[in-house]
């Protein structure tokens, strides 16, 4: 065709070479196995739910991208409107709430999936991304020694990657909560809201904020004070008590929490690890340990891993008090921003380990039954597809980043050879026998 | 919540419980260890196609899903129209031209992802369904193996699942194509997809279609007699030419093409392969081989793979001649089919090996420090979360399918057991050494 259309790529929705998707393959591989060795089932929804279920919680800031079918009839008229998932916790709860029967609790999964988000190309955000999620839920109760695993198992799925040490913020909302009580702030939703924008805006901006929304100046002034505890400090409890205008029950229960699952990420032998009260956490759901892991190399990068404990699950989905404790992994953020700064181990565009070479058409068959012998003994095999020189062969190898070309014998008599491609070696080698070096 | 919204499933868009999820993934897992061991490459592409590339090739009777922003703006109005891809052929024919001067060729790539079609719910199909496509891509032309390598690995991913023997029916289109000719039909795309239809609507119908579309009636009633020859005829090139009415040559390419495939796959040794006269294929695209896998002993199921040659992949896209030849397995269809008929081999709910059982509060660390050591092996360990009655803890072991219970020494003195649920047998136990049996 002399005009075809040119395709272009779709802005917020990245696509891979076969040697970048290589890595992430490992790195997703890396992660899942490590879901699987703390015990985590593997579970995924559709990408599609009711919009009734998208919106449950009320209005939502994400953008939903909705459905329409591009022949849309009468019949589709009377569906459900349908939308894509904006992330794996809505679809969760609704997965919960509709299987309750069918689990077994305390219910610990984990949830690799696409999500959706109708953001504005212009604003250069993903629209689709790769979300890594590991949840424990409870019915009724759930015991804080998951407010440590979890944490325990997102850190330990990152160090799997080597792509640089995080360090993880641990703090507990009833602190900022009893705190803010005790400074007579009523609204503790808005003022949450507000100490989460610290970093971003500073303190001044903070208090007034926090004045705005009806906070007392003085109260505001010392709201931003615990967040002044340097984070990791030993002495968190002491300085946070030491501010505490009066005595509160709820304000105790958070240190008690943190202290503990301080402990218990110190007994997991999870490195890194520091208390850091300015950690706030924008959510409305979270009720006790909020967690954030960020790079100590590169702060910029803000956090590569977040979540929390929350209360009850799907309040919205059904009569029962599940409460959990989650965190989620950004992978195609993180993943993003390594591939950008050159920092993805890349290497070969395919799994092929050997090649195996055509001599002539008239030994293929033989050159097939090597391939197969050494795929038998599960190495990555293909066999070149035409008896075309040996330097094209050898090239098409180079290319493809494909570590040994095989040489059947190309006369009776000769004995099989491998050439390791980038050791430029070349020796004799049995197809029963041989192993990469 | 007193009156929670129930959720409840939407047709079309089916879900597992986590214990046949793993079931689901250990299938995958190793339809994708078969694509790599043949030195196949992962490539995903987004979701999400431009409308324009999605009908880049005409007009499709594939229900295509369009996404609309609920919240949408005078700046979504001026965006290209997106819609959800329905298959993995047109997304790959795109990103091989995008991608044309970064790939080398012949490009082997194997990918394995979600695709949605806006069935009507009420006739019960799949309106997301994951498929697994394997195809290899050359540029002007590419070699005949080809034809056989990619049932070979397709056949060697089904045999991998153990889920029932399948039969390989293999035909070349231009058999067809040349044999139509002969007989002086003229519209012989029309025909072509006549005679897809004759397992579902007999000779009869499909001779009267022919006439319809204008052939004569003699002609007709001859084109019906090719797929008369029996499917696995050894004599089936004989008998053919014998019914050829005139020296044709492009019937004479596609025998010896089918020859050639049939020979190789034979010495790649695939078991199970049929000539197939009979096999039409009815998609225009095809140009010589053409497969279809069907199960031998569950004739109406259907095709569980299926796929051929096509002379151009990406003609829409890019102004380059791009053969392939490639073959998908409905991954969605046949679990779905295995699950209903009750033929999964569906056992534990969860990854856990080993569930170490908490003694007391006092000795949590001791129990975590085992689960560790375990884990470290790389076996899948969780500890059981609250020092209750031994009876509840193995009670959560038994429901999830967790093998075995490990307890570490409940007294100073004592040593590890591990009990084998299934065996029903406890026995003294090294946490640096254990294998389970």
């Amino acid at each position: 065709m002399s005009h075809p259309y040119r395709p272009r790529p779709v802005s917020g929705f990245p696509e891979l070479l076969p040697e970048v998707r290589r890595v992430e393959q490992a790195y997703l591989d890396k992660i899942r196995r490590t879901f699987e060795r703390h015990g985590f089932a593997s579970i995924e929804t559709p990408s599609v739910e009711e919009l009734d279920v998208l919106l449950a919680k009320g209005e939502t800031d994400k953008e939903i991208y909705v459905l329409e079918r591009l022949q849309a009839d009468e019949a589709t008229a009377k569906d459900a409107r349908l939308g894509l998932h904006y992330d794996l916790t809505v679809p969760f709860a609704r997965y919960v709430a509709q299987h309750f029967n069918a689990l077994t609790f305390p219910f610990k999964r984990y949830q690799m999936q696409r999500v959706w988000r109708g953001e504005r190309p212009q604003e250069g955000r993903f629209r689709e991304f790769q979300q890594c999620d590991v949840d424990v839920i409870g019915v009724d109760n759930l015991a804080l020694s998951f407010d440590a695993d979890i944490p325990a198992v997102a850190m330990e799925a990152i160090a799997s990657l080597g792509v640089g040490d995080v360090r993880l913020h641990v703090s507990n909302r009833k602190i900022l909560d009893g705190y803010l009580a005790a400074l007579g702030i009523e609204d503790r939703v808005a003022a949450i809201r507000w100490l989460d924008k610290r970093d971003k805006i500073g303190d001044r901006a903070v208090i007034d904020g926090l004045v705005a929304s009806g906070a007392a100046t003085q109260a505001a002034q010392r709201a931003v004070a615990l967040a002044a505890i340097p984070v990791g400090d030993a002495a968190w409890a002491d300085k946070a008590r030491a501010l505490l205008p009066a005595p509160n029950a709820i304000f105790d229960t958070g240190v008690e929490e943190l202290s503990t699952v301080l402990d218990t990420l110190a007994a997991l032998g999870v490195a890194n690890v520091a208390a850091d009260l300015s950690l706030a956490r924008g959510f409305d759901y979270y009720t006790g340990s909020v967690y954030e892991g960020r790079f100590i190399d590169y702060p910029g990068f803000g956090s590569v891993v977040a979540g929390g404990r929350y209360d009850d699950l799907a309040g919205s989905f059904i009569n029962k008090k599940l409460p959990g404790v989650g965190i989620s992994l950004g992978f195609s953020r993180l993943f993003a921003k390594l591939h950008a700064e050159g920092r993805l181990p890349i290497g070969a565009s395919t799994p092929t380990q050997v090649l195996v070479a055509l001599p002539s058409d008239e030994r293929r068959m033989l050159a097939l039954a090597t391939a197969k012998q050494l795929r038998d003994r599960n190495l990555n095999v293909e066999t070149y597809h035409a008896p075309q020189k040996l330097a094209r062969q050898l090239t098409y190898a180079e290319k493809k980043g494909i570590p040994y070309v095989w040489f059947p014998p190309f006369e009776d008599g000769q004995k099989h050879e491998v050439k390791d491609m980038a050791a430029k070696t070349q020796n004799e080698a049995d197809p029963a026998t041989w192993v990469p070096s």
